[in-house]
């Protein structure tokens, strides 16, 4: 197998884009990313796109051959495919044009996400995006998202040392970083109580601890190792793709406020990757909900389970802390566009490694890692990056 | 790039199966491709699988997932992955379960498709097809799949000398086909006349010029070459694998009745595998309506432009013409539901190949292809296959 680079990248702002289309968007980041690696269109040999829902969004289904078209490549017949894994469908595109140039197959890939959420009447993106879940057994008895992770942090709460108090301080640091991300949904620093006087969702959940609804899209471009500084001063190395799966519904799990399929996916990107915890200096997860950056920070294993409540309140995730966790501002500040977040996870790692992260830059970053989670944790994709 | 072979295949039977799930159809084809290969789940390394439109259909996404947890892989944490391409869903899935095993990061990999179309309101699925096209260009100025279609045929009908009679010897043949495959959804022989007194869809397309609404799925499975008779006597080589894409609006493309995306996908085929058209020994080509097969005999250069409707005429598409076409019936007889058409396009080779066709058997078959096309021709995917 090849080695893999990332060469270059880009994002639209995050955000309630009523002026852009689905089209606009990928196009958008595609031309970002484009003109970050100084190339033309005409050196791309594939296509990837991560989109979950484009069919209930938009009614619109076929979307490697729509953005194929849109961003003029159509006519170059080169393959361009989607990947969907629900909210984890942007790192499976990703991790599919890494395959795409490991084997040899394909040069230079771009792995896109993309989602436009904000074109359906209030209340039908809950239902769209329920659709992550097991619509039988789960959707049909009426979980929704909040639901099910409110029933992971009640059970949670219940097991394990982590007050009220601790949730809402992942949303305040998320808001902190998010601020100083110019892409960000939310740009605004928030506090305690911003969160818990927030409007209830599903207890313990309130609105401050979900991630909102957004329109956005990115990009990334990778090629293999040894041809990455034709493009590119600043390559930056795959050094692992690993994805898991688990089961879908949540209540078949062994322990619903542990994410089996993160652990799964971890340990098999640390072994990949040979490096360990301590060489890893930021790290980008999933926080759909407050909960959930709460139980990755453990099952990552940055942190023992049960201790990542207190680990945030120490400050050991925030800028400056033991492991910087979602400089980006995550889901919850940065926004959730939901095809799109696992490549906008990897375009924050990029833009930390190049030193490019502006007023959230994590000092002499030269190894980071992503980590995107579909549903509950039925799918999970973790990817290390490293400079070279 | 490591080769590639096939070991393993199976495929629920298609039509109106209103007492099976999404979940039950995958779960059977993939248990029966199991056997086929006489593995157990626990050899599985990684699944794919083409699904079009789960969500519009069954209001699920995160088939992975699905898939994973209801074939009781998902707590052994395996990659499963859904591709999406409209029709060409399953074409693209078998494709991207060959780079994974070609790559050398996954050996045994399941392709599979489902689709699960009938559990809708009758209109419903036609709506849901066109999402298959631009929904902004196409779909909202009140174009559907027939109607589409229907402009390709009458633009062919212009331009090429092919009678009505001829467009119907398609169907024909088909069903023929589909009267010796005991999985088809349509098992009846019928004639010219059938065709020609059917229902008007779409001037100039009858009811019998148009595929069906099908619920079914299909499942193979591949593995390095050199591990192939670990599982098998009768392995099947892939011989080459090409994906290409084209603008998904009609109306955007050089000349409507050419799909420049088969030529493309065919052309790299070709190259790939290192064999030309005389060593193909049958051909499964997207016929999803009539004039599909008309235009991708011709695209994919098995006779002239404008001679396939000569060509059908003469028996050359036939059981013992020379190059037999759709033996399984097509999408028109043996059924499309759609994301399974790509895989069982493969299981119909395999079994060719094997000389396990029955009463459709192509004597001394070696070497198949499969065309699989999404939308009008915005995907195709063009596999060439062999025995050892």
């Amino acid at each position: 197998m090849r080695d893999v680079a990332i060469i270059g990248v880009g994002c639209t702002t995050f955000g309630e884009k009523w002026g852009s289309s689905f089209q606009d968007l990928f196009v958008e980041a595609g031309a970002l990313a484009l003109e970050d690696a100084q190339l033309s269109g005409e050196k791309i040999d594939a296509m990837y796109v991560g989109n979950m829902s484009a069919g209930r969004f938009i009614e619109q289904e076929h979307i490697g051959a729509l953005i194929a078209d849109y961003a003029g490549l159509a006519t170059r017949h080169i393959p361009s495919t989607r990947v969907e894994a629900a909210c984890a469908s942007g790192g499976l595109a990703f991790r599919q044009a890494i395959i795409a140039v490991a084997s040899g197959m394909e040069d230079i890939v771009v792995a896109a996400g993309v989602e436009k959420m904000t074109d359906v009447e209030p209340g039908a993106s809950t239902d769209t995006l329920t659709g992550a879940a097991d619509r039988e057994w789960e959707g049909f008895m009426g979980a929704t998202f909040p639901g099910l992770y409110a029933m992971i942090a009640t059970d949670y709460m219940h097991r394990y040392p982590l007050t009220r108090e601790q949730l809402a301080l992942v949303a305040v640091k998320n808001h902190y970083n998010g601020a100083r991300n110019p892409i960000a949904q939310f740009q605004q620093e928030i506090t305690v109580d911003t969160v818990l006087k927030s409007t209830m969702v599903a207890e313990p959940l309130r609105l401050f601890d979900c991630s909102p609804i957004t329109d956005g899209a990115a990009a990334v471009i990778v090629a293999p190792l040894e041809r990455a500084r034709e493009f590119t001063d600043t390559p930056i190395k795959v050094l692992a793709s690993a994805q898991a799966s688990d089961t879908i519904t949540l209540h078949d799990r062994r322990d619903i406020s542990t994410l089996d399929a993160t652990i799964a996916a971890r340990e098999r990107a640390f072994k990949i990757a040979r490096v360990t915890h301590k060489d890893i200096d930021l790290v980008e997860v999933h926080d759909c909900f407050t909960i959930a950056e709460i139980c990755a920070i453990e099952d990552l294993g940055f942190c023992k389970k049960g201790g990542a409540g207190k680990f945030t309140a120490d400050g050991e995730t925030a800028l400056g802390g033991k492991i910087p966790v979602n400089t980006s501002g995550g889901l919850k500040a940065c926004g959730h566009p939901v095809g799109a977040t696992g490549i906008k996870q990897v375009f924050e790692v990029v833009q930390q490694l190049r030193g490019e992260a502006g007023k959230r830059q994590i000092d002499g970053a030269t190894i980071g890692m992503t980590h995107n989670v579909g549903g509950t944790g039925g799918t999970v994709a973790v990817h290390i990056m490293g400079v070279l």
